[in-house]
C-alpha cells in the first residue's frame, strides 16, 4: 500500500518530482504492529539509492536552525541511528546515541517516559555531551513526542542545550511538537495518525 | 580506559595521526555487559566530529571490494545502522536494514542464530533485496560471526548475492571471519577478544 495521504510540511522546500518520488517509497501497513495502527515504513526509502539521497538532501535543507546554531546531533535508537550520524558527518558535527536502557556502558544518564502501557527508559553516556553543548535531536517520526521529550530531558540533565528537533515524519493531530516545548522544530513530511 | 591494544588491520591504509586519534577515542570498559567481557565502545568516536569524519573516510577507503562490485549495503540493528546508511549514501547505494525480530512490517524473511545462551532472530523486509542484487554487509564488530552469518543467510534467502563484509572492529582469535565463508572481508581495527 502506497501513501497518498502524505504531504510536504513545507511545499517550497523540495523539487516536486523528488518529493513525489520520496513519498511514493513510504509504505503504509495497516494493523502493524497491532490492530488500529497504520504503520509508516521508511525502509523502502533507504533501500532505494535515489530515495536515500533525496531524503538526506531534504533533511539537510529542512533543518530548523542554521548549521552554526548547534554543535552536535543526538539520535534515538534505532531508526534515529539510520540518518543521525549521516547528517552529523555531512554537517561536520559529532553524533550522540540515545539508546534503550542497558545498551551503553557506564557511566550513563537515564530518563524514563510513559508508553501506552508501562514505561520505557532511554540513556546516553554521561560524557557524550559537553557542558553548554547545543544539541539538535533527530528521529524518524514524531507522534505524541514521548521519546523525543525524554531525549530532550537527557540532553538537559547532561548540561547540554536543546537547539532544536528534526523529524522525517510528523503525525498530525497528536500535538507531539507542542509536547516538546518551545524549540525550533522541523518535520519533512506530514500525515494523518 | 583507553585502548592501547588496538591496531590498524592494514597499517598502510590510513594517515598515522588520524589512526592514532581514532584509536584514542575507542573506550574499553572491563566487565560490561557482564564479568569477563572487555567492551569496546565506539560511541565516543561518533560523538567527536573529527573522529566521525576520520571513521567514515577510513571505512570508505577500506572496503573489501570496489564500488562497482556491489549494489547495496545491509547493516545490522542497532550499531550497523549508525554508519551503514551514511556509507550507502556516500557510495550511491541503497541501504537494507537487518532488524531484530518483530520490528519490521510484513512480509519479512527471518533467520535465527545461536547466542551463548539461547538464540536470536533477525529479519529483513522480503522486498528489500532484488533478485541477484549484490549486497555488502556491514556491522561495527565481528566476534564469533553469528549475527553477520545470519545476515548473510538472509541476503541469500531473499535471492541476493553476498558481495562481502565490512567491519569497524575485529576481535582476534575468535575465527569470526572464517565463520562467514569465502567472501571478501575487511576490518578497520583489530584487537584482542
Amino acid at each position: 500500500m502506497t501513501s497518498t495521504d502524505i504531504t510536504l510540511t513545507d511545499p517550497t522546500s523540495m523539487d516536486k518530482a523528488d518529493a513525489d518520488y520520496l513519498i511514493s517509497l513510504v509504505r503504509a501497513i495497516p494493523g502493524f504492529p497491532k490492530e488500529g495502527i497504520l504503520f509508516r515504513d521508511i525502509m523502502p526509502v533507504l533501500a532505494d539509492a535515489r530515495g536515500l539521497s533525496i531524503l538526506m538532501d531534504a533533511l539537510v535543507s529542512n533543518l530548523p536552525i542554521a548549521n552554526d546554531e548547534f554543535d552536535a546531533i543526538a539520535g534515538l535508537e534505532a531508526r534515529g541511528f539510520l540518518f543521525g550520524p549521516a547528517l552529523a558527518e555531512r554537517l561536520g558535527k559529532g553524533f550522540i546515541a540515545v539508546r534503550k536502557a542497558g545498551k551503553l556502558p557506564p557511566p550513563t544518564v537515564s530518563e524514563s517516559y510513559a508508553l501506552e502501557y508501562g514505561e520505557a527508559t532511554v540513556e546516553v553516556e554521561r560524557d557524550a555531551i559537553r557542558d553548554g553543548e547545543r544539541v539538535l535531536i533527530v528521529d524518524d517520526l514524531i507522534a505524541t513526542g514521548g521519546s523525543a521529550s525524554a531525549a530532550r530531558d537527557l540532553v538537559i540533565s547532561c548540561g547540554g542545550v536543546v537547539a532544536g528537533f528534526s523529524f522525517i515524519m510528523e503525525l498530525s493531530g497528536l500535538d507531539g511538537v507542542k509536547a516538546l516545548g518551545d524549540h525550533p522544530t522541523s518535520s519533512l513530511l506530514a500525515m494523518p495518525a
